[in-house]
């Protein structure tokens, strides 16, 4: 830090199991990758090149290569799995996180119907070669899953091998988790954490308002994902009680 | 693209006359241009200056010449026209046009009241310089244009010389073709279609909502604008059938 | 600028005592820096690291020595202030500022609850180091000031030494000088015009609808601040009546 301030909660270190934050990288160039990594490489723990940007994404290897050498792995989002599955080409995308050497890869069915035995499945096998995080939470604002559904898949997820379960909410923090007006389903939220250990799940909270719910449920540690690039340090002072936001909360502990 | 997935909707190729899409620069950096243009250069037809930001713009002449080199031309946006034309300066504006070499050029009354003989004469003489892209609708809100209006404008300026029509919606994507709250007016753009051909119009939509709805009306193909550049990426997978929002509307087809 | 245009209101020049515009830099890197500076360098008169991100930020000592040789001095949000006093570290705040050679600084009880006399007296302490931007209004929504008391603090802080008073909106342009929807509050700017010097107040007024209410109601060289980097050209073309929304305010001078 650049100055001396006391009584700051204290943070996590990488590598971070948790007080972790996912980025979404959604199209940006090698620069800007370079840019980003200078300003909130500390605070980033993985990215995210958002659903299939990195099908029409120029520098793709660069680009992980770039992340990579920064300390910061990259995976490919869910919906990218998805497409490939629907296709019944699941195995070019097992070559595909060969052939970029990635480490990290999500299984969702955030778009598609998927039998939940054999998402399970796909977390099984991938889970041999790779870490995976699993999606629970459908894209679709419409698609209403009960509390003890997401319970339930979450744990037989993690029973199948998925390192993280994240808790969808899309780019724009509209579904999955919560309302369409971005509001948290609170009830939801706890019910979830009576049965799953936190630091198994990673929320998306893209909304400030969001981050700074969960900040206040679980803490400065709290693991938040689809953090764009340019929120990542706001983000960072909110887990500190360093913006208003927060900063009576941090305060009255 | 990085790898092969089967069923992807086919894309139209450079120069395009329809699947054009047109990119809204409100003042990036030349370094921001070429970052850019890595990323999206190949799914970005044409760049607008947005309204009369290139009157303030640093290094005017050598960020048209970046987008040059890069095959992308640089149009100025209709606001400028209308606050030569306003001041009387018309001659003025084509010495403006000559002397940064640009070939296209937008003649508009959003914010102007123009007599629609006037605009198309301005449309015609400047169609024997340039190429002309003329829009249609008002940037005020509560001037609303009925439908058989808009449609009687669009074929006058087709006539008198314009490659294209584009329905305005601002930056902002609340007026023109949208309500305030940004959703379509639905019944104008089908009436609208019934009389001008579709790869005749550009239709301005900043909102992923919006994209999406002309996607699902037109297809992958259909002509748009005023999108943010960090949103090329994101709308190339829109129309590719790579996002949850039309991921369906593709597989379906 | 690029070109002639008859007309155009006429601005300010640097040093600025009116026509002032803040930037909000929430953690730019060096380029981007070094890009906004380019684009925007003539147009933005002082910059704000915002609320306590100095603290998180890379290469502090670089970008404050980056904006400064562009000749835009930088200061730190009032949050940091406050979190410095409200951990009785005012003494170490002071060596801060001194060890990165700030110019100026701003005190605030945004966050805080501090005694009126005793914020005056931080005022007046500082002014004798440093110019002095006091801030006004709370980051609380619920806590609504009434006029006359923004009137006397106002009043009060400039006796105490303060340069220019700052009303609060945050980032988002929800509190302070605005309701939660962003509208402004009226009748407060009116009230409040009607004892301050309009100079010597700087409004932040993050959104666009806000800054166009501002421009016409004082004109184009009104002080604004909390603008973001990328929408200070927008800015400048509202000041100059080149955008739809302050196009015919101009005209009909």
């Amino acid at each position: 830090m650049n100055y001396d301030l006391k009584s700051i909660p204290s943070r996590t270190d990488k590598p971070r199991n948790s007080g972790f934050t996912m980025a979404m990288d959604k199209g940006l160039s090698l620069r800007e990758v370079e840019d980003f990594i200078e300003v909130s490489g500390d605070y980033v723990d993985i990215v995210k090149l958002g659903w299939a940007t990195s099908f029409v994404t120029k520098n793709l290897r660069k680009k992980i290569d770039i992340y990579r050498a920064a300390g910061i792995p990259v995976y490919l989002g869910g919906t990218l799995f998805e497409a490939f599955v629907i296709r019944d080409q699941f195995d070019d995308y097992v070559r595909l996180l060969e052939e970029y050497q990635l480490e990290f890869a999500e299984v969702s069915d955030g778009s598609i119907t998927l039998d939940h035995n054999k998402k399970c499945k796909y977390i099984e096998t991938m889970a041999k070669k790779v870490t995976v995080l699993s999606e629970v939470g459908s894209k679709d604002a419409a698609k209403i899953i009960p509390p003890y559904k997401w319970i339930d898949q979450m744990q037989k997820e993690l029973n199948a091998g998925a390192w993280k379960v994240i808790g969808e909410s899309r780019e724009g923090g509209t579904v999955g988790l919560f309302r369409d007006s971005g509001e948290v389903r609170q009830g939801l939220v706890e019910e979830i954490l009576t049965q799953i250990p936190e630091e198994k799940i990673i929320w998306e909270a893209p909304q400030k308002e969001q981050q700074v719910w969960f900040i206040k449920l679980l803490g400065s540690n709290v693991n938040l994902g689809n953090i764009a690039p340019n929120e990542i340090i706001p983000l960072e002072t909110l887990r500190l009680g360093l913006r208003g936001d927060t900063f009576d909360f941090f305060l009255n502990l």
